[in-house]
C-alpha cells in the first residue's frame, strides 16, 4: 500500500506554524510497515485543494490529510475528498450532539456555523474526536482509503493513535510493533557510530536512532503476526543495546525523563523539590506534566533573582558575593536550601546562562551548574550548553532541564543501590 | 510571482526530521511578497524526485529546493534541474577550492566524492555556503528562477539571508507586509461570525483568522510598493478590528501573551511575582522564556501541596480546611502570599484541577481559580477549562497559564489607568 499525505492550511504554507503533522503521520505509517512516498502542503484555496487531491489520488493508495476540518468557510477538506468520489454530504447526528455537548461544557453558545462539523461524506467510518469538536473520517471507496483528520497536533496526534491505526492495521495481514530505548547524555552521531554495524544488518527487528531535544531515542520495531511473537523479537534487541549503552539509558517506553523521575520517585516512596534559575520553572512544569506527581513533587522555587535565592533558599549572600549566582556554589546551596524548605527527600538546582545576553568570558551563555543534594549523595555538574548558534534560548533551557532530571533519576539509583 | 517549495530527503518522508526547512522559507517567501500555492517533499528517488521538478516546474515561476546537494550518489537535486534545462553539468573552480579548504580546516582528508559538490549547470549563479560544503545555485533560465540550497537548516537559514533574498530582491515589484492582532478570551468561530463579511471581503489588505493554544490571531496582510504603503493600508484594518473586539485583543505583533507581559511590566516599571498549583511553574516558565524577563520577575513559588501553600506562601490553614486549595480563597491568599515574599507590585496565583484525576461532584476536572493581587486591584476568576476530552491536562494547565498573563495584563492596565 503506497500512502501519501497531504496537509491543508494556509498558516502552514505561509510559515506560521512547522508542519510537525506530516512527520508524526510519516512516523506511524512507517511503523505500519506502509510506504510513503508525497508529502504535500496546499492552502485553504478551494480549486488548488481540489487538484492537490486529484494529483495525490491518482498516485497513491492511501491518503491522509490534516486540516481544513473546522467551522469555517475555508474549511473544505471533507467537501472536496467527498465531490471527488460523487458521495453526498450528510449529517451525523451523534457528531452534532457531541459538539452541541463541547459547547454546553463551555458554557458558550454554538454558533450555527459549528453544526458543518457534523457533516459528513455518505458512507464515511467517522473518526470519534475526544480532543477537539472537529470529528475525523475514514474512506474507503473506489480502491482508495482516505483519512481526513483536524489540524491541531493535540487532537490529531491522539487520534491517529486511537482511531487511524486500529483502521489501518485491517489492511495488513502482519503488524508492526515498536518499543523506543530512550538515551540521554550521549550524541546521536556516537550512538550510531557504536551501533553501526548493528542498524545495518537489522531487518526485523529493525533498529532506527532519532535525536531529540538532545536526547537520543532507538526505536526497535518488530514485523510479526501477533504482537507477543514481536515482543518475543523486541527483546533481545533491547538487551543487546543495554549490553553496549547501559549507563545511558534512562528507560524503555518511558515517553520522557520526566515521566522516568516521577514513576521512580513513586516506587522508591521519595520526595523532590526544584530550585531554578535560568529555567524558570520548566523543571517543575516537566514533573507536573505527569499526572500523578503530586505524590512525589510538593515544591518548586523560581528563584530569578539573587535576594529571592538568599531570602527563600538560603543561599548565602557570601557564596553569591563571592562566586557569583552562577556557580557550583550557588547551585548546591540552591538545591540544600529547597530540599530543606519544602522538607523532600531529594533537592535539584539549576544555575546558568541562558542568554542571549549576560554571557562574559569568564562566564560564556551556556554555562550551566545543576546540583543535587539528597541523603545519599551531593553533587554539581557544569554544563556548557550553547552549540555557538543563535537563538539558543530555550535550547540552553531545554537541555538544562533536562540534564537536572537525568542527575534526579542518578540520585535515586543511589536509594535503590543502598536498598 | 509563484513560488513552490520542495524539500528533498528520504529523512524527511519518514519522518525522521520535522520540516523547518519548509516552514523558514515559506515566511521569507512571504516577506518578500511572493505567493508560495505548494509545498512538498520527496525522497532520494530519481524517478520520482524528476517527477516532482516536473510538476512543480509545470505551475510555479519560481520553485526553491532544499536537499541533495551533498556527496553522495543519492544526491540528485542539481542534476535533475539541469536535466529539466538540458543543462551541462561543469565544474565550478571556486567552489571546489572553497570544499578542499573546508577540509583542510577541519584536519581531514577530501575524499573524492566531495568534489560532486561543485559541479554546477551551466550558467548557474553559485550561492557561497560558508556553513558547510555544498554550495548552493540560483538558476534563471526559460522563464524559471530555481534555487537549490543544502539541507542543514544551519547552512540553509544564513544562505537564504545572505544570498538568496537579495537574489530575489530582483524579480518582485511588490511587497507583503503583515500585521498580526493577539485575541485572548474569544473562540475562533465567535471571532469569525463577528468578522465574517470582513474577512470575505477583504482583499488587500487580506485578514484571516487562525487558532492556536486557546488564543486567536487575526494576520492582516497587504501588498504594496513600499512597507510604508503597506503600514497605511493595515493600520485602518487593525483599527476596523479594534473597534469590534477592542477588549479581548491583547495586543498587535506582540509574539504572545508572555512577551506582552513582559513588556508591558517594563513599560510601567512593574515587578511580577507567581503562585502556582496546578501549572506547576508554566506561568514562570513562560514568562522567563523572554529575555530580559529577569529586569520584571524575581519569583515564582510552585506550591504543589497544601502544607507549601501554608509555609511558604503564608495561605492560612483555616482556609485550606474550609474552603480547600482550588476555592477563590485559597487563590487570593496565594496571590497575597507570593506578592509579599518576593516584595513585587503584582502576584498572579493559579489553583485548580489539571485532572485527569481529582475532580469530584463539586470541584470537576477543569476547575480553576485564577487570581492577581497588587496594589490597584484584588480579584479571582473562576474557569471551567474542561471541554470535556480526553488528555486535556495539558490544555488546562496551557489556559490557565494564559488566563493568568491575561489577567496581569488588566492589573497593568490599573496602574496605566491610573497615571
Amino acid at each position: 500500500m503506497n500512502a501519501e499525505i497531504l496537509c491543508v492550511g494556509t498558516e502552514l504554507l505561509l510559515g506560521d506554524i512547522v508542519n510537525t503533522n506530516a512527520a508524526y503521520i510519516a512516523k506511524e505509517l512507517a511503523a505500519l510497515g506502509i510506504n510513503l512516498y508525497h508529502q504535500s502542503v496546499v492552502g485553504d484555496n478551494p480549486q488548488r485543494l481540489k487538484e492537490a487531491v486529484n494529483l495525490a489520488l491518482s498516485r497513491c493508495d492511501l491518503l491522509v490529510m490534516t486540516g481544513g476540518l473546522g467551522p469555517t468557510y475555508d474549511d473544505l477538506t471533507k467537501e472536496t475528498v467527498a465531490n471527488y468520489f460523487g458521495l453526498p454530504m450528510q449529517m451525523h447526528e451523534p457528531s452534532l450532539e457531541r459538539i452541541r455537548f463541547f459547547f454546553q461544557k463551555l458554557g458558550r453558545e454554538m454558533t450555527p456555523n459549528n453544526e458543518k462539523q457534523a457533516m459528513m461524506p455518505k458512507g464515511a467510518h467517522v473518526l470519534t474526536n475526544n480532543y477537539g469538536t472537529a470529528p475525523g473520517v475514514a474512506l474507503d471507496v473506489q480502491g482508495k482509503i482516505c483519512i481526513l483528520l483536524p489540524g491541531p497536533p493535540r487532537e490529531m496526534q491522539p487520534m491517529f493513535r486511537e482511531e487511524v491505526i486500529p483502521f489501518l492495521r485491517r489492511y495488513s495481514k502482519e503488524m508492526f510493533v515498536s518499543s523506543t530505548i530512550h538515551i540521554f547524555g550521549m550524541g546521536e552521531s556516537n550512538v550510531e557510530q557504536i551501533l553501526h554495524d548493528t542498524m545495518l544488518k537489522s531487518e526485523n527487528p529493525t533498529l532506527a536512532p532519532y535525536a531529540k531535544d538532545g536526547e537520543v531515542q532507538l526505536r526497535v520495531t518488530a514485523r510479526a503476526h501477533t504482537e507477543q511473537e514481536a515482543h518475543a523479537m523486541i527483546a533481545p534487541m533491547i538487551q543487546k543495546v543495554q549490553a553496549v549503552l547501559g549507563e545511558y539509558i534512562y528507560g524503555v517506553d518511558i515517553q520522557n525523563l520526566q515521566n522516568a523521575v516521577v514513576k521512580a520517585l513513586q516506587q522508591n516512596h521519595l520526595t523532590l523539590a526544584t530550585a531554578e534559575s535560568c529555567t524558570g520553572g520548566l523543571v517543575s512544569k516537566r514533573i507536573t506534566e505527569i499526572p500523578g506527581a503530586s505524590e512525589v513533587f510538593h515544591c518548586g522555587v523560581c528563584s530569578y533573582s539573587n535576594d529571592i535565592k538568599e531570602s527563600v533558599l538560603g543561599v548565602k549572600a557570601s557564596t553569591l558575593a563571592e562566586f557569583g549566582a552562577v556557580s557550583s556554589q550557588t547551585a548546591l546551596e540552591m538545591a540544600r536550601g529547597v530540599r530543606a524548605l519544602a522538607k523532600a527527600d531529594i533537592g535539584v538546582s539549576i544555575t546558568g546562562i541562558a542568554g542571549p545576553d549576560g554571557g562574559s568570558e569568564q562566564k560564556p551563555v551556556g554555562l550551566t551548574y545543576v546540583g543535587v543534594s539528597c541523603e545519599k549523595m551531593e553533587t554539581v555538574l557544569e554544563l556548557r550548553l550553547s552549540r555557538g548558534h543563535k537563538n539558543e534560548r530555550e535550547y540552553i533551557r531545554t537541555l538544562a532541564s533536562s540534564n537536572a532530571l537525568n542527575l534526579v533519576l542518578k540520585a535515586i539509583q543511589k536509594y535503590q543501590e543502598s536498598k
